[in-house]
């Protein structure tokens, strides 16, 4: 059975036709033409077919072993295969210039991300906070840091993590334990346990650097008293840092990265931005891998339609009601059945939709980082967005495409499950997505009366315009809704303190379905002079998504109006039973 | 951290109260009176907890082994608790008396497998088929097949199984190859490989009995011309069957419960019904796997919210907005957030309305068998939606309550990663979901012209007339949408063959929200005199059901209203990605 390849036709219409980026002139963008970015597009699906893909069976069935010595052993072929990425340099696309990276933007290191979480996502676990990490360290660290740590981070030959959740403190980082003790030299000693660390230790490069939140002596307590610390794993004297593995986690998924238990016991880091403002520095590290994860949905979504696609074609199961294909046949393909075609088109209405959301999305990053103020703040709108409604989707999505292989969806050789058991992580990791969902509702709606939204609303509603009826009536419909809903939130927050968080995931849902849809009104404006096979899918799938999908916001208003006061009205003890 | 326990009080509540079953003179209800219903109740709980819940995370760590020899082990303590199984008699409780069985009615038959299927669901599936065996060996087999064969089943000497399924035909089983040749003695010698058999072998009973379906010589092609017949793995004589297990499935879950590749090499079988007749034999037994399966959503719905209820009282992280229990803590219990007490609301308006829904029907089933053709035609009306919504609500709610968790949800010690896993296989086996679709919308309602359908909106409607106005109203706009629905699925069919299909998974979901809507409005009416929390937790589960739940009804009437046409118009080699 056929397993995943590269959709580089999808993501160059993205590029080209409808983000136009060899037409811009942001820093970087000067470099592409139609044919290096399609020459680019195509090496790194190459690269995540060829070596990757082959190691996400084995990855899943082997996991990763933790050794009586601490030391941590990734899977069969990880170690290989790192070291072809680094040769490789695709790893370095997105990655400052200035510190080694090739400075073609976001956008391109988006594309590559997906190629690595569709071909193997537990292997792209290690690799998969460095932009992040490079990102805050530039910013927060001192010069000496800089120079010590960036280049080699870029360059791959050091792995990165970040150390935030305590046994006790997951999302409430404020409850945190860990101390940082500071040392005569300006660097601290570091002490505390952190769990659920990613890549807290492995076997593809020899330093480590972790990025962790821990609080001084005289911090104030609450969220405002925690500090960023570097920490690496080597000391810059080649010694050892007093750092351990105690254990790593065995998981429903994603097995080939090694989610660690870690000890600091004093261990040597130094200060990243200001002391008590590690919140503030993390989160230029959060904020990526926030994006990081919706990318993730969008893998995973990809990968599963196209394993599912492929089984509805080669299966034949029943016959069909309308036209057959061979009538002579005893049985046709399972596309002969409405309800197996329902979840594909679900699959690509997403799956294309989202790329196309997550592609604009990096764009926009690239505009922010060219100094657009207009582009940072839709980027920080859509941010928790496009985390919880792509992992979501993308979950689900997989859930949907494990249906069409039926029982053989359920079986470990197929691949499908394995899927399945990967994606659900997205939605959990990085800021549980009800955390997105009241970031969303209670931070970036609410915290400027709402004007983001709206111009958010305005680009969206500016290109209905030029659309034909049938997306952009349903999409002005949904558009309607959406700013109903806003607005009833906006008028209710001051009168009960809970209206936000008890309409903050529909919202956010809502913001989901809105956003997408608008990629297809883009979509369908970019192939709109075309009437090749290609763009009448693209069309079919608009469609689709118009009808199926678009409808979804008057119930999810309804949701959001029924407010918070039920929601709230069960004593605490109640929810136990009897 | 707790486990599951028992939801005894809910369950006596929707006997008692609800369906008033001590006052019915139902056969078999005749012994029963509330403390009799009681001590059955708590009796088979506390088996359930005692026994069976320990067996749940050994079953899936160790799951079963095929040795080389073609015997089965199961895990760990299944044998012993089988054998407690036997002693205690719960399992005959449903049972026929003529055939050793206790006869007190489906009713108390569906608690007894609620509560197995929470406690440990890979056990239930040994014993699972018991009751759908039974009734068809009963009403299709000889006389003497009866006697050799329903008294060792019912006791739970021997037990059974259902082979239908072939690695080239799941659904459609008119490509079935597997052959029966008749023999000079007037059995049949049984030819073909099955895959996916539930306890297909195993080291709980010496005997297990086989039904399998098989093609006589002279079939007819397609489904009708399909024969059931009876297999045993030990034949009446004392000698082994020629039957072997070739291999068993390694799953996403349900570890526990043996998934056989089973080969018959002539092996000895009896005929059960009509030549040519097994599609029908098969589906007594196949409508009675098929509730058994919804029954399985709401345990593992009701399992998974009694963890993830449990955790958040205990976990405190973040500040409630509104008021605090504690205003000194540093933290509050997860509970002070709406979002998530969303997720938990959710679980617990399924759990609790879906547990109506299916003890309800299981009345309908006993009254069914007392010859009343109505409860007949509604139960059947309904199997395909109870199998379908339950499991596909059973499944959600288990992927919400591991959220409420966080990252412990997705760690195998926690317990709860293995309820999602074990949930999964329910969308698929027994008719993969949109089969059921297909069903309800193909064949329930169209077959008679929406006349079952109009007769159960009839029902829901009556009940409507006396409840609250905060109810009924969001009520009958949801039976509303469905009859608009229905009415234009009706309308539409003839003109395009796929529009049924097409509508029939939205159509069935509709369904599914407005028979759980019309339970709570008639548990909302059970406790309408009182003023306890109890009372009081109902009333605020139902508000948060209409509220949250019955807005879906609208958009899922769009979907309907779209139709087939773009649904069916990709090419299907479109469908692969260039």
């Amino acid at each position: 059975m056929s397993g995943w390849s590269a959709p580089t036709q999808d993501t160059l219409f993205v590029l080209n036709d409808v983000l136009k980026i060899t037409e811009s002139d942001l820093p970087g963008y000067d470099q592409l033409d139609e044919d290096i970015v399609q020459a680019v597009v195509e090496g790194m699906g190459k690269f995540c077919g060829e070596v990757l893909a082959p190691l996400n069976p084995v990855s899943d069935a082997q996991g990763c072993t933790r050794h009586e010595d601490g030391s941590v052993s990734t899977p069969e072929g990880f170690r290989e295969a790192y070291a072809q990425l680094i040769e490789s340099g695709w790893n370095t696309i997105a990655m400052p210039e200035e510190f080694g990276g090739q400075g073609m933007g976001h956008v391109l290191g988006t594309v590559f991300e997906e190629y690595m979480n569709s071909a193997c996502a537990s292997f792209m676990m290690y690799p998969g906070i460095v932009g992040g990490a490079t990102s805050t360290i530039i910013s927060a660290g001192s010069d000496a840091l800089k120079e010590a740590y960036v280049e080699k981070i870029v360059s791959g030959e050091y792995l990165a993590t970040m150390a935030l959740t305590e046994g006790h403190a997951g999302t409430d980082l404020g409850l945190m334990r860990t101390k940082a003790q500071p040392q005569d030299d300006g660097s601290f000693a570091i002490t505390g346990e952190k769990i659920f660390i990613s890549g807290g230790e492995h076997d593809l490069t020899e330093n480590i650097v972790h990025l962790v939140l821990a609080k001084l002596p005289d911090a104030p307590a609450g969220s405002r008293g925690i500090s960023l610390f570097l920490v690496p794993k080597i000391l810059p004297d080649g010694t050892r840092n007093a750092i351990s593995c105690a254990s790593i986690e065995h998981k429903m998924g994603l097995n080939g990265s090694a989610t660690c238990v870690m000890n600091f016991d004093g261990a040597t880091g130094w200060l990243l931005g200001k002391e008590h403002g590690g919140l503030a520095a993390m989160f230029i590290m959060m904020n990526a891998a926030r994006l990081a994860v919706g990318v993730q949905g969008l893998a995973h979504a990809e990968h599963s339609y196209q394993r599912a696609a492929a089984y509805a074609l080669e299966r034949k199961q029943g016959r069909g009601m309308g036209e057959r294909p061979d009538p002579s046949a005893a049985a046709d393909s399972l596309l002969v059945h409405p309800d197996v075609r329902r979840m594909l088109m679900d699959a690509r209405a997403f799956a294309e939709g989202f790329r196309a959301l997550v592609l604009w999305t990096a764009m926009e990053i690239d505009r922010a980082h060219a100094g657009d103020r207009e582009a940072d703040a839709l980027v920080s709108f859509l941010t928790p967005v496009i985390k919880a409604y792509g992992s979501d989707r993308g979950f689900e999505t997989a859930v949907d495409m494990q249906q069409v292989l039926g029982g053989h969806g359920y079986v470990k050789e197929w691949g499908m499950e394995q899927i399945v058991r990967d994606a659900r992580i997205a939605m959990i990791y990085e800021g549980a997505n009800g955390v997105q969902a009241l970031d969303l509702a209670g931070r970036k709606l609410a915290k400027d009366g709402g004007a983001v939204a709206m111009r958010f609303a305005a680009l969206v509603e500016a290109d209905l315009k030029d659309a034909p009826e049938w997306i952009a009536e349903p999409m002005a419909r949904a558009l309607g809704d959406t700013r109903e809903a806003a607005g009833w939130m906006l008028e209710n927050a001051g009168e009960d303190p809970n209206t936000l968080g008890a309409a903050s995931y529909a919202f956010l849902e809502m913001i989901g379905v809105v956003a997408i849809g608008w990629m297809w009104v883009r979509m369908v404006a970019a192939v709109e002079a075309r009437d090749d096979g290609f763009a009448e899918a693209k069309r079919i799938t608009a469609r689709h998504y118009a009808q199926s999908t678009l409808p979804l916001t008057s119930a999810l208003r309804a949701k959001i109006e029924g407010g918070a006061q039920n929601l709230m009205a069960l004593p605490e003890d109640a929810f136990l039973r009897a």
